[in-house]
């Protein structure tokens, strides 16, 4: 492994794009949605950049406004098992629920995907802020934040001691003596907690990784708190610099408490982009895009984060979203953004629909593709990012556009790789293989 | 599709092989057990043999004496995912448990295999008979037979009401009128039951199939009327013709009863077979797998099926297996299957472990490629079996063995195609599409 800092990029792929409009382009093919063909190209094309990972969204339950734009209609993790058999080297990271999982049968399906993907598998931990998802799953009702992070604690505490539940020497496969595993080899859990009781041992012996690689994305208190303690990589939203470098500090501070190497945490915030040959260009696509939006879904969406429904607002007088406090929100970080945005500037409801329209609070950058890189570079170099989570407008032509033209200038300057080093994620990320912790007994002691 | 009656043959892939003792054979390579390159080529092999799926089985939960064998080690789904993207016609279905998954969440990831596969997707329905799963699953007890077939049966109400929560036309796709989803073509479940609460509508679009094809596994009172009821594929332990007509004629009564069509649900015995180029190599080969045979996991076994402990007897005694009901079992019908075979022979311990080995209450073949066709043909023409679960007792040799010797002979007697006439797996079975049946209200009610 090179001993220079190296970038990192995964690509966050959204059905046809993450811009609303993205479906109403017209070289866009509205069947992709739920075509593999389609995400096996997009594989194929970031695995051709040389990208660390690409990376699936979970929604589970049907997003409000179908009717408006597509949505991650596949479920991530099947679509990245499918996809870990026709890529080879790029890392295969999903999106998944510590509200609406178990972690035995969560881990057990992680670990047989790093197995089948030779150590490339990734679990994005979520706990879900979408509350309509609590009626698919028989609750009465969506747990609150503090409820939800507290469950997502004990799910990864127990994940993390299945996926070690099996030493890496376990399986002897002695023919003569007739011997195939190795009993004290395996150990059982007999986890009792608040939420869970898993006896143990995951039945998957230890994977390739040996466990595969935590992602965690959700900016809130408890949310860092969660990542600080559990993840090795933290998908966030942030819209510019400033924010970001505030958001990399604390964020590495809390790590640092909870006894852990910063540099093995590493912050990858989101980055939509809007390429041309000129800047002008540039503009021109994204204004393409913006023309294309409708303002039912805009406002459908605004009134999600904020909880407040602008829709007999005109859409040319000037808007401006009051503070988080004077009304309900389940997406907090996402109205302060919002909040922010309509207090420091002007701005009319149509240009602030527009201007969520790609990104929803993330950073948002349209120009050359020498601009973009600088960007990149400015952030990566100012303690802002350790990489980015590249979150292409439209679905392939932006991370094609991506991969084609500003990939070979990260790699002229000597910040992004020039083809995989390793095999695995935990070699593309620079992240160790963990070492077994537990204080388990040995599964032996039930077996006889 | 042909209109004369086709057979149909799944492999049934249990990690290096069916037979216990298949790791001990000398070409066994023990890493199989979690190698993905060892499925590819399982599933390649089933593929060149026209087979119409391959099949795997779950275990939630480790199975005692892993020190004495492999075991399936992998998540079946996350395995079948995997492989559908390295085949292009075979059938893929996967075992997963009505007791140990949520409705929501494994009807979508089905549904999503069934995207990704190209209309290839099944589940086989289980109840989870090994009691072990439930410290597993934080459930203080495994439910009784009763109480898990009750849950089985609204868990496939459920399943079916979410893959059939789209209409086939809902997506619409108007670009110029900014209308992607057609909203009257999404409904709503409001499933309010016994033990769930799903208020759908799923968030996958219809899939190839309508719905995955739904096996079923298990051979009780409550599980054959679960398979009446909701089953389009049975898989059942047969062990010999007499008891297989009875189970065949008794199945296809009950599927009457619930009003559905007989020829619509096809019955699947396992099948294990030893072939040699004469009958006499075939038999040696049978005692090689036997020779290799542990009595510690064997006993562990019968103890498992008849909660008896024999391992006190001498191996070389007669011995009598009581008739069920004078002791407890989790497995009543593998019981009752021993309980035959000892009451009908005079069998010794060691005998008994022996023929035990290869199956555990499925119909066990020894002979030449002829005769294997010969049983084949029989089962399949006096109303014993509408094709069979094949189940190879070592991979992938034994399996390889089966595609290149009795494949061609069954397609050269007609029964059996010579390449797939379809594309989906209900075409290779002759299932139709099913219709949606709903009486659920349009989803742009709540959306609205």
């Amino acid at each position: 492994m090179s001993q220079t800092r190296q970038l990192h990029l995964n690509a966050f792929l959204r059905n046809v794009g993450q811009h609303e409009a993205a479906w109403r382009l017209p070289e866009t093919r509205v069947a992709s949605v739920t075509d593999i063909d389609h995400y096996r190209n997009l594989a194929a094309i970031a695995e051709r950049g040389k990208l660390d990972a690409i990376f699936f969204a979970d929604h589970p339950v049907l997003k409000d406004r179908a009717q408006d734009r597509p949505w991650d209609a596949l479920d991530p993790f099947t679509l990245i098992a499918a996809l870990s058999g026709v890529t080879s080297n790029i890392g295969l990271v999903a999106t998944a629920s510590t509200t609406y999982n178990d972690p035995y049968g969560l881990a057990r399906r992680f670990a047989t995907l790093d197995h089948v993907s030779k150590g490339r598998a990734a679990w994005n931990v979520v706990t879900t802020a979408n509350a309509a998802a609590a009626a698919n799953f028989s609750l009465g009702h969506h747990p609150n934040p503090d409820a939800r992070y507290e469950r997502a604690a004990e799910f990864l505490e127990v994940a993390n001691a299945l996926w070690d539940s099996w030493d890496d020497d376990a399986i002897v496969g002695d023919k003569e003596g007739g011997t195939f595993v190795h009993p004290e080899g395996i150990h059982r859990l007999d986890h009792h907690g608040k939420h869970f009781e898993v006896a143990g041992p995951l039945e998957v012996p230890r994977s390739p990784q040996g466990r595969p690689v935590v992602f965690q994305a959700g900016s809130s208190e408890p949310g860092k708190e969660l990542a600080a303690r559990f993840a090795e990589a933290i998908f966030t939203a942030q819209p510019a610099i400033g924010d970001a470098q505030a958001f990399y500090a604390d964020v590495k501070a809390r790590v640092q408490r909870y006894g852990r190497d910063p540099e093995k945490v590493l912050i990858l915030p989101g980055l939509s982009f809007f390429i041309g040959g000129t800047e002008e260009e540039a503009h021109r696509l994204q204004n393409t895009f913006e023309d294309l939006t409708l303002p039912t879904y805009g406002l459908a969406q605004l009134k999600r984060v904020t909880g407040i429904d602008y829709s007999d607002h005109a859409l040319d007088d000037v808007v401006r979203v009051p503070a988080r406090g004077e009304v309900a929100s389940d997406l907090k970080s996402r109205h302060d953004l919002v909040h922010r945005l309509t207090s420091t500037e002007t701005i009319t409801l149509r240009q602030l629909l527009r201007r969520l329209s790609a990104g929803r609070g993330h950073r948002i950058a349209a120009g050359t593709p020498d601009q973009i890189a600088d960007t990149i570079v400015e952030w990566f170099e100012n303690a802002a990012a350790d990489g980015f989570n590249l979150i292409p407008p439209a679905l392939p032509t932006s991370l094609e556009t991506f991969v084609d033209h500003v990939v070979p200038i990260l790699q002229h300057r000597g910040v992004f790789r020039t083809d995989y080093e390793g095999t695995t994620l935990r070699e593309h990320l620079g992240l160790e293989r963990p070492n077994i912790t537990r204080a388990s007994r040995a599964y032996v002691d039930a077996a006889e």
